[in-house]
């Protein structure tokens, strides 16, 4: 068993800021050393759980994160080509990324969706595009696709969005560290610090910050 | 009149974020010789017309983006001390900070609230709170605090609110410089390189990337 620092990374393939994150982690747990717990989890139920919409139901903001992430691809010197249809539904690529289902070869398949659907606009949605895409990579596709229909896979799923949200996760990607959240792929920085004993929170004060009462709450989703 | 390049920027004092970006705005402008307009603007108004929930009313989300402030706050070198009240009522100081208000002393104005909110924990929800925090600063907080009453100063903060929703803004804090719309604090990098002429952004091609198709709608705010 490996005694390697845990981080924990939560993802939606829906997510281009998860591919983002994802694309850095490999580097990050090298030079750190840290054993990566890769968890995918189901971005519309954590939505649905905290009430909140994604950046793609709005579309103002839709358009500013497919901006963004063209700009953070080519400074990084990547192609961004984002999935032939958004949202579409991520559970099959979801499912086939569990441990229990791609075992040892989890992160390769991980890696194939994530690359697939934000540098080559493939259909990540698609049962039998995702089965093309693995098996290109030398993966094997139709096993891994047929076992995401298996119930028990499906109620893996349900359980890792479940154990997220009682972690606190909000949104994708995130990274857990020391039970300490970073949510963003602009998080590195943070993370890093944290990772070399340097994190400059005071969480006893950031405690009594977040006691500070409300003075007033905003009536919800009321159209004038 | 000045011939300088404008930059836009949307804000509201209950959001830390905009007072990141605030504090570097100074820097930035003078750099790049831009004409700083300062619009203060209803972000609960924002979140209705777009749907969506505020970080401070998803309770992980505000402990992480109290955590992200409290750490960029330690790496920048000032202290992280978030209102004394949260959310609060912020249209007092919204109306006392608009051009039509505070006129040649806007930008001191918006800079007084903004440190006293965020480095002080002071309430700048209350209204006689706010008139001290200006009177300290040498600025004439009963007759600026006075004028947030009228309806014709109400009636333009909600202007400026509905102008920022037809511009496409959808939180804060925003900036924009020429019709390009730039969402977070974290934006710099990236609005410098438009502001230098080296936007890596092919805005063809993401316009055909947002005309790709929806595959799947959520159920919004369905609790299951």
């Amino acid at each position: 068993m490996s005694t390697a620092p845990e981080l924990h990374f939560f993802f939606d393939f829906i997510s281009g800021y998860a591919y983002l994150a994802w694309r850095r982690l490999p580097d990050f747990c090298e030079k750190y050393g840290l054993d990566l717990k890769i968890h995918p989890v189901v971005f519309g139920a954590l939505l649905d759980h905290w009430g909140q919409l994604g950046p793609a139901e709005i579309p103002a903001k839709k358009a500013f994160v497919y901006r963004d992430g063209y700009r953070q691809a080519a400074i990084q010197g990547f192609t961004f080509n984002p999935p032939k249809f958004h949202p579409f539904n991520p559970l099959p690529a979801l499912r086939a990324s569990l441990w229990e289902v791609s075992g040892t070869e989890q992160h390769r398949v991980v890696d194939a969706i994530f690359r697939a659907g934000w540098t080559q606009g493939r259909d990540i949605g698609d049962p039998e595009e995702l089965c093309r895409i693995l098996e290109a990579c030398q993966l094997p596709g139709k096993s891994l696709l047929s076992r995401t229909q298996e119930p028990e896979v499906k109620a893996r799923l349900k359980e890792e969005t479940q154990a997220a949200i009682e972690r606190g996760v909000f949104g994708v990607p995130t990274m857990i560290f020391q039970d300490r959240l970073f949510w963003g792929s602009d998080q590195f920085p943070y993370l890093k610090l944290l990772v070399e004993g340097k994190d400059p929170l005071d969480e006893s004060a950031v405690q009594e910050m977040l006691k500070r009462p409300r003075a007033v709450d905003r009536k919800r989703f009321t159209k004038k």
